[in-house]
């Protein structure tokens, strides 16, 4: 059972555990400082196939069979999928995990979905409604792009303050089985809105909820910084890693020494010509799977916070002049 | 706790309960036959807004401080809320729910969000991670219009299979305190693609998933037709219904004594000009909430099965030629 914590938190008395991760990418961060912690790096954007979205659908289906392989699982063991994607109407975890036949749950958080998705598979495990449950979370530079932006071929400029959504997906096996790891707590996130609405500066957007969620979860769980491996933000990057500090300093909390950033990490800005940093769901999926969940074997991470942030924005919101709220999922992972 | 069951299902043992529900619907549905059962009938399509998906976010404020209203309750009461819509990336929800400041899970499930909204809403509060939450849906008539089909201007022709995208939201409060129903049971749908490709027939398109989890339904709880009160799909329309019986029949399952349709319910096809029936999110959440909720109060059904339908698809996916796959999701709700 779980039990309520201070104002939006929630603790595991008997926490779920996670037994394994898989992560997928694609070329670009197959070459940047985490590539080779990956699991696959596919060369081919494409994936062999005729769309951005099918490629994306496939990383999604590849990630899930990889998760299987390495848990020595079959889809039979499974219960529920909890899983998103970027695009309008979830279509590459739709077509990706289809021919899986597993109850389906579809989560919509933007960047922040694998938080959401872990925070609901703890949840469900933790209640006795489920043995085992995967949760994952993709995206594609190109079919985000398609959905966000302008068509790759218009050749756009980017601002220094853009992210680069990274091709990637992430899935982990959450389970009542005994795992390396433990998902001891979560600190679920409200929406942010500071009103900033400039779509190409994503991290300014995310900041304040991702201080928001990090400042009620050491209030929530009566903890400091320094009782925490890592701090680790999903894809805040360069600018809104600034913001987070700043806005957190406001209220008592230095974090600058615990603090990681998954988009920061995902690409060397310098050479890769990536800007600000990573984004997307598959950002903060593939690096807490292929990265993290590294370190924590290793036990050179004892105990983390996991806190992807998402830009709630749609082409049409955007398009209509509206501002571009965060929101920011906190789970608590210890060794276990 | 709860309780896995045969392939796909869930129990519980000491079901979370529904407090409240509240629903809101636009002048059409509010001319229909069920227009004296819902709370509010906004007259303005555009609700004083300046564009229809900002007319759907007040849809959804709305239906949250009824609910509220009605339950004798504040928002620093509510621990969660589940929700969503059909636009890309929720947006409605995203500025529907902002003020309350309530942390916040997104789903989509197309048609079929209400039941995932139960679902989760009833996992959350079994698990003892919430005492009230809060489960909503919504959907407009307009906003779908745009994101889906074409410009309303434009004035095409709708085939006799296409439904009529509900203008409206429920809203529902799952509890740990005593209510009028409970949530005893869940059966979680799986994606299922039976290749039809045609987006003005989205009741072909849901009925085989509708079937599925229907049937799976029955053999998890081993339960038949006559054990409830009410089938309730959400929006099969009348070509799905046909469908769905004909699909149950093969499996030896007769559900047309007890079945209903809200979509078929929503409107007077005859003089509404709503061809097949009512449908979007919107539809079995305003039905369940308006209709539903006050025949379970009145015992006239004791036992149901709400099983809300949704049809996965986008306009990027239907342009590239994709099947437009389903999903269901059971809830068994009974009388408390």
């Amino acid at each position: 059972m779980g039990r309520m914590l201070g104002k939006q938190s929630v603790v595991f008395d008997n926490p779920p555990y996670i037994i394994e991760g898989a992560s997928i990418v694609g070329q670009k961060e197959g070459e940047g400082p985490l590539g080779k912690l990956f699991d696959v790096v596919e060369q081919d954007p494409m994936l062999g196939r005729d769309t951005w979205e099918e490629a994306e659908s496939l990383l999604q289906k590849e990630a899930i069979q990889k998760v299987l392989f390495k848990s020595n699982m079959n889809k039979e063991d499974i219960r529920y999928i909890f899983a998103g994607d970027l695009l309008g109407q979830l279509i590459a975890t739709t077509f990706g995990i289809l021919e899986f036949e597993i109850p389906f749950f579809g989560l919509y958080g933007a960047c922040s979905t694998m938080g959401e998705a872990l925070s609901m598979a703890a949840i469900t495990v933790d209640g006795g409604n489920a043995d085992n449950v995967i949760a994952i979370a993709s995206s594609h530079f190109a079919s985000a792009e398609r959905q966000f932006r302008f068509p790759l071929a218009y050749g756009n400029q980017r601002p220094y303050s853009a992210t680069w959504t990274v091709t990637g997906c992430g899935s982990v096996i959450v389970s009542r089985q005994k795992g390396f790891a433990k998902i001891s707590g979560l600190t679920t996130g409200k929406i942010v809105d500071f009103g900033v609405k400039d779509a190409q500066n994503m991290g300014a957007c995310m900041a304040p909820a991702a201080s928001d969620t990090i400042y009620q979860h050491f209030q929530d769980f009566n903890t400091r910084p320094e009782d925490y491996d890592k701090i680790i933000t999903g894809d805040l990057g360069v600018v809104g890693k600034t913001i987070l500090f700043d806005l957190l300093n406001e209220k008592g909390y230095d974090i600058s020494k615990q603090h990681m950033d998954c988009g920061i990490e995902m690409f060397d800005a310098g050479t890769q010509d990536t800007h600000a940093g990573g984004s997307g769901c598959g950002c903060s999926a593939t690096v807490l799977t292929g990265y993290v969940f590294r370190q924590i074997r290793k036990k050179a991470f004892k105990k983390v916070l996991f806190i992807p942030t998402g830009a709630l924005m749609s082409p049409v919101s955007f398009n209509e002049g509206n501002s571009v709220p965060g929101i920011a999922h906190c789970v608590q992972i210890e060794i276990a």
